[in-house]
């Protein structure tokens, strides 16, 4: 299925009057980025970068797309010559995903003529605004769980398809496993689910419908407790399993009480084993909150598939440098836009974590038109991704998670506070000479809008 | 492209636990409905009936999905055996698309065996909880507008198809058009844009870029102002057209000044017809502090597609009656959950909307196991969407779009405020005699959860 239309009618408009003024084929730099974390946000982390080269190497624009692009005057025949030829050639760089990020941190260069990268713009922006602020949310909640599984379960409550790709960004960000199937098929992600209410409604009594349960899926199962009266169906769990049920889950009620007091009646029944998921309402701060009570697992829904309050990054993609003709081998220029309150820096990006000798992160330093230059601690942030069409950034998604878990270490540990506060580390841009620079992410006021 | 695998692991191993108990095939009914509003808003808008439909026909366990669900021990043989012959052969009775709802409507009732509706369950709530989450934050903005075309432009904010749902609920909701070519293939929806920033950047000037953009769009296009100077952009806009530009686009700084200084300069200039378009950062209440601006449109963006602070309905999908034996004979017993602050009022739901004799609405009547009765003002509610397994409810988007349009004019005035309040009208629980029963809808503190 080709990607090609998942993309706003103004860039091929944009191609098609770049085409006729001679403009569309100027070597151009575009760049993914923030202009700042969501409000009270300590960090944030990639994801989408696997998606989006799957969906660069759909995007071609096959006939039956071409014909309608024209029937409805959206491109001429110039236009549309060039469309039915589409194959990005040009270059990538960016951050490699589950990498943490900050404003200003350049997570995506894409390098082509200007045809080429603008068409692309709403297809990287629409994967990595919405993978990145699942993944942004997630990290959170995987932190305050402090090591006790998240299991990812939000299907229902997203678009069915942004429901696979929400599970695959949990997981990144260290979820252990998703209620999403398709997840499961189409990216490994680890799947797991047991039994809802409907299924204890379905049968003439609890026990009946705990019975079928454990008969098919064994006493390591997780029984749901709370659609009658909690006590009496976890003493029908045990009794049932003779103390070997695998967990219980609790999905309403005030879940911190109700975990102590379910725990302590499975210590007294003698299942000391059997374990206790909580399912109801899950945030990064309930999971907090719940850190001290007998808890092995928090299942979460609608907070994580949603970002937990902020459901987008507010990623733009903004062409900074460009040749001024169609020359290959002309100069680029850095370009920006002035408007009020969303002042781009122009010039091509390049980016550098900056390490203490304990291994710390200390700052994002952003350099202008050169890498900025480090020492062995220090780490270059954006790899190869496209290298003159090919794409070379695949990897195993559990590569994402490993990273993601390793640089979530390097931060300092205010980082993973729950509370509001400000970008763990500061992001320092560099000019070509490498002096530090204007740094218009640390005072813009207004949010970003496309 | 099957959307089996859009669905939640527990929906198969109940699947399986149920037939290994002989309780599968009892016939069930199932309910999709909101137990509340979000918080603040007045109504909601029903959207996604048309693409569930469309995905309900590609709810197919293929070869390759059954393979695979084996192999990972979803399902085992007995389970398979049925999942490749999957086709749901049931009813389905629901709101119609673009109509209003309060808490407690029963906006989909699903009637067949328990395992044919269990498994719908995920891909039914992603799609009615996404779609129905931008259309009713999409009304209240064509609400504030006022008539004056609000044009959907956030598929960047979104995963790439959520973006194209999203584009589709929005024009339901009243929205003019897209940004979205791919809502504009699929579903018919008008799309338009004219250029970005990043046009203007690639020339060698301003005018350069206008010119080209004239060029290729003609005059009636929008030229968007705010890269460099707004004033002198104008002033290049209107001499390139002789004063016949179409419109003109702002897209930062304070937006109610700056249409107000424009407007005054295309006046001065000559270009009384030229209109304005302001596209940064807009939400219903952004559209409505600019009521008094000389705006002739709105491009809204993350706020539409985000659902303007809601992004998921919290709808959920419960088992309300179900058979206590496979005879199809059988009597349906009404069952429910007793879980805290989750109460749901079991038995089959009809629905109907009270008017007043002027057509004003006055109470959404919801009647259990009867249909609510009233008189010629009336309006019963829930239409037939599939019958034996044969989707009859299929409609052109502009019919739900009418629809909707229709219903919001019905409502009391109070509805179309922006502030916040308490649903427009009340929801009224009859139970099976017609005698108003308890409703836990008016009362329930807590957010749901899956």
């Amino acid at each position: 299925m080709t990607t090609a239309l998942l993309t706003d009618h103004y860039e091929l408009t944009m191609v098609r009057a770049a085409m006729g003024s001679g403009t569309a084929f100027r070597r151009s730099v575009f760049e993914l980025f923030p202009r700042r974390l969501p409000e009270g946000r300590r960090y944030g982390v990639v994801a989408g970068v696997g998606r989006m080269l799957e969906a660069l190497e759909e995007f071609r624009f096959d006939e039956e797309t071409v014909a309608w692009l024209l029937e409805k005057d959206v491109v001429n025949e110039q236009c549309a010559a060039w469309l039915r030829d589409y194959r990005f050639g040009g270059n990538m760089w960016g951050y490699p995903e589950g990498e943490i990020y900050f404003p200003g941190s350049p997570l995506l260069r894409v390098e082509c003529s200007f045809a080429e990268a603008c068409i692309l713009e709403t297809l990287l922006l629409s994967i990595y605004n919405h993978d990145s602020a699942i993944a942004s949310a997630a990290s959170r909640m995987t932190a305050m769980a402090e090591g006790r599984p998240c299991i990812e379960m939000g299907s229902r409550r997203t678009q069915e398809q942004s429901a696979v790709a929400a599970a695959r960004a949990a997981y990144i960000a260290g979820f252990a496993s998703s209620s999403n199937l398709e997840a499961g098929k189409r990216w490994g992600v680890p799947t797991g689910g047991t039994a809802a209410h409907s299924f204890t409604l379905l049968h003439d009594s609890e026990e009946e419908a705990f019975a079928a349960q454990l008969k098919a899926q064994g006493e390591g199962t997780t029984l749901l407790v709370d659609t009658y009266d909690i006590e009496n169906a976890v003493r029908t769990g045990i009794k049932l399993t003779e103390g070997r049920l695998g967990a219980i889950r609790l999905d309403s009620g005030d879940l911190a009480i109700q975990a102590r007091e379910v725990r302590d009646l499975l210590d007294g029944l003698g299942a000391e084993k059997t374990k206790v998921i909580v399912t109801s309402d899950l945030d990064e701060w309930q999971i907090a909150a719940l850190r001290g009570a007998p808890v092995d697992g928090y299942g979460v829904g609608t907070s994580v598939v949603t970002g937990s309050g902020h459901p987008t990054c507010g990623f733009v993609y903004k062409l900074v440098a460009r040749a001024d003709s169609d020359d290959p081998r002309a100069e680029l220029l850095p370009v920006a836009k002035k408007s009020t309150n969303k002042n781009t820096v122009g010039g091509r990006k390049f980016a550098m974590r900056r390490f203490d000798a304990k291994g710390r992160a200390e700052a994002e330093i952003v350099g202008i038109g050169t890498p900025p230059t480090g020492d062995a601690n220090d780490r270059q942030l954006m790899v190869p991704l496209v290298e003159n069409g090919t794409i070379i950034g695949r990897e195993p998604i559990e590569k994402a998670r490993e990273r993601h878990e390793a640089s979530r270490k390097e931060l300092p540990k205010a980082a993973l506070r729950v509370s509001k506060g400000e970008p763990a580390i500061p992001t320092i841009i560099l000019d070509h000479e490498g002096d530090e620079t204007y740094n218009p992410y640390l005072h813009s006021a207004v949010p970003t809008n496309i």
